[in-house]
């Protein structure tokens, strides 16, 4: 007999986890639609062609590869040379990956559906990604992307729109206390270009990116190491350390960055982003403008983002960015497009650890009829039909037990009501209801018991 | 410059048939939810020492196996010994696999969290499985189940349950018009025994799962074929052709099944759901005990479901039944359950072909913002946040182009409303709202237009 177990870095997500994260996933979803966001899916599985290259040497590596079917080996020329050669033998018996995420499909999708495709193309998926990376805390190789873009414009309403959008989609959530940094690749460019380094700004970005993890000395000592002069990098903490209001940041920018053009258009985007903001909602709090924000994907050309839950020590909880050439691996060049993606996993975690659930919110049974004699039984299957037919999620426990291994029941599964119909009950014809929080008990009509019902669920 | 494609048997799912069949999915989730299943999600990956074994040889062969990551051939000994036994080079080269069915991991996952799941355990569970079957029409290499169980819990009331629960899943869907078929393996098992063939009893399920394909006749042949002698066919047809109400079918089982045990408890069984069903609901028109069914599968040992769409000819679109013994494979013997499967793709495309989507169910945009020039953008942005504030699915046209090419995008889109607001609106402060159905065209202040909005929504 075998005992059961889990792949590493697997899991299992048991009802009360995924009825939360059904949560979470719901209250995006409806978000993405409120934007005009429409949904896509693709295949778990591609082209090892489509994906492989894609994600550099390390993505590459990090590839769950689907051996061939049938007998791969039969097929084969020279198979002693392949033994020697690991990635030779995997080009011969594997064909297929699994999905590393959502951005390439959706690339790939684009391009093969181009003619009948109506652009700008908004489109959004939630679907799992796989990644053979080394489990750890917080790290697992499969995990849910959760993805919105528009491609086949330059309008910077939509950057402005995805800030809106993260909004509501936190309002839903009553994940209130956030911040939403953005910022411009270009003006990185620009500060690239002022300190003198502008033929380094590949590893200006990556170095800046770990700003938060090992602060202004570590970045420093990283652009030391990089090969940056002690004069660029004095001026660079000259900036990096000024501090302000959103406005007061672009103000001291459009000064210190005057003589660099691109400096100047991504002040320009940045200030167009927080006019159409204010066109839409006035004024936003959550939104800051952090010219220190880098981003580590370098495909990023554009406005980026990031969303971090506040109070929380937890990193980023989203993010985004324009890029300016998603399908131009695969033949179609020019397609300019912006996308945010929510970080399921971690959302989550912030809503656990702040108890931002509402477990009324939660899909799940509100009432259990108990289960007390086979002469209730009648008088009990026809109320539960039509406290569902009102609407309710409800159930009868199926079997007659002992009333109080009914009652656990319901107390592990946290349904908030309890229906009685006992041998009094009957004869009366009521219905006494229990209360699983307080206690309390009401006698009611099934009139009565479904109105109560009705107007909790409202 | 590779050109893009898809692997053979895979599907992208593009955003109208994503949205019909997030429609489908969402109606039979809430379904599941309000008879009282909770939602289970499971890896897609797992062990193969979890899944080999449990589909027959068949099954195995049709396992998606996963590449080990790393250098798997560096790790091996005696290489050459493998390279002409591609099971055996299978076995040291993979260790996981792509689930092939919900039931299993169920199973698993029942095993492995026995101590902290409260039993009856009702769960549900939506997600994609994976088979490396030949690719044809209709059957696909990835496809969703969609599958809702309760385990350990012998009531019937359960059984009686499933066929409320399926009514009220395609009653969401508009799909009217079919019939759930039930039976009991009992019954099947007392047929056996009364035609004297009870050693052949597998058999006869093989067989008789085929009548809907071949015919009497033909399922005659294939018994003749695996040694049924004339006179126990003979006894088999006279029973077969019987035709009748439900009660007819039963009185006349009740005779010719009278010297048979099983069958006696299978009729039973058989009863007992039409009383709770009746206590439930009072007469269903759409069930229909049918003791020529048998379904395929070997593990049911009790009441058997099969739903199938009228009008339309396509087989099965659900099916489940009752068994015994879930999780005995993974050593914890005596689970009894019951449950039921939705089959998706074949609800989509009968409700494809009966015309049964209503495009003012599937989520997504109701108003676009047309957009016409810097002046007005202000005024569009703002109206935009108010209609969505008021819960409608809007979005702007994000470049300022030709009034045509926009409504040409709300057209392909299935937009019924277009917003616009050119200099003369802007001048009034009126917003034009276009219905792109009929072509008419209202003037309206901000307060009517989010009225009207939000009426057409309810």
């Amino acid at each position: 007999m075998i005992k059961p177990s889990l792949p590493r870095g697997m899991r299992d997500f048991s009802p009360e986890v995924t009825s939360k994260r059904n949560f979470i996933l719901k209250s995006i979803r409806e978000t993405f639609e409120k934007f005009g966001f429409l949904p896509l899916e693709t295949p778990s599985m591609e082209n090892l062609s489509v994906l492989t290259g894609k994600y550099g040497d390390e993505g590459d590596k990090l590839l769950f590869r689907v051996l061939n079917s049938g007998d791969y080996l039969d097929k084969l020329d020279n198979k002693e040379d392949l033994l020697s050669n690991t990635d030779l033998m995997t080009s011969k018996i594997s064909e297929k990956g699994l999905r590393y995420d959502l951005t390439v499909p959706f690339a790939r999708y684009v391009v093969m559906n181009r003619n009948d495709i109506v652009f700008p193309f908004k489109r959004y998926q939630i679907q799992p990604v796989w990644r053979a990376d080394r489990p750890q805390k917080g790290r697992y190789r499969e995990f849910y992307q959760c993805d919105a873009d528009v491609i086949g414009t330059k309008s910077l309403i939509c950057e402005a729109e995805i800030a809106l959008m993260v909004h509501e989609a936190f309002s839903k959530l009553r994940l209130n206390d956030y911040v939403l940094k953005f910022n411009s690749r270009k003006i990185l460019e620009g500060i690239a270009e002022i300190i003198g380094e502008i033929s380094n700004a590949e590893s200006f970005f990556v170095a800046l990116d770990k700003l938060d993890k090992i602060g202004i000395d570590g970045v420093c000592k990283e652009l030391e190491l990089r090969g940056f002069s002690q004069g660029s990098i004095e001026k660079l903490v000259n900036m990096l350390t000024f501090s302000g209001s959103n406005k007061e940041k672009i103000a001291f920018l459009k000064k210190t960055l005057k003589e660099s053009e691109s400096g100047m258009a991504g002040l320009e985007e940045v200030e167009r982003v927080m006019y159409y903001i204010h066109s839409f909602v006035g004024e936003m709090s959550e939104i800051e403008f952090d010219f220190t924000l880098a981003r580590g994907l370098s495909y990023y050309t554009g406005i980026i983002f990031e969303a971090r839950a506040l109070n929380v020590k937890i990193g980023s909880i989203g993010g985004g960015g324009r890029y300016d050439n998603l399908t131009g691996v695969f033949g179609m060049p020019d397609v300019s497009g912006v996308g945010f993606s929510f970080g399921i996993d971690r959302i989550y975690d912030v809503m656990e650890e702040l108890e931002l659930f509402d477990t009324q919110q939660l899909s799940s049974t509100k009432v259990l009829i108990a289960n007390f004699e086979e002469n209730a039984e009648k008088f009990a299957l026809r109320i539960l039909s039509k406290i569902r037919n009102a609407g309710i999620n409800a159930e009868i426990y199926p079997d007659v037990v002992k009333l109080k291994k009914q009652l656990n029941y319901a107390n592990k599964k946290n349904i908030p009501y309890v229906l009685i119909i006992g041998p009094d009950e009957l004869k009366k014809a009521v219905f006494t209801l229990k209360n699983m929080d307080s206690g309390e008990q009401a006698e009611l009509s099934a009139e009565e018991l479904i109105q109560k019902l009705v107007v909790e669920k409202e």
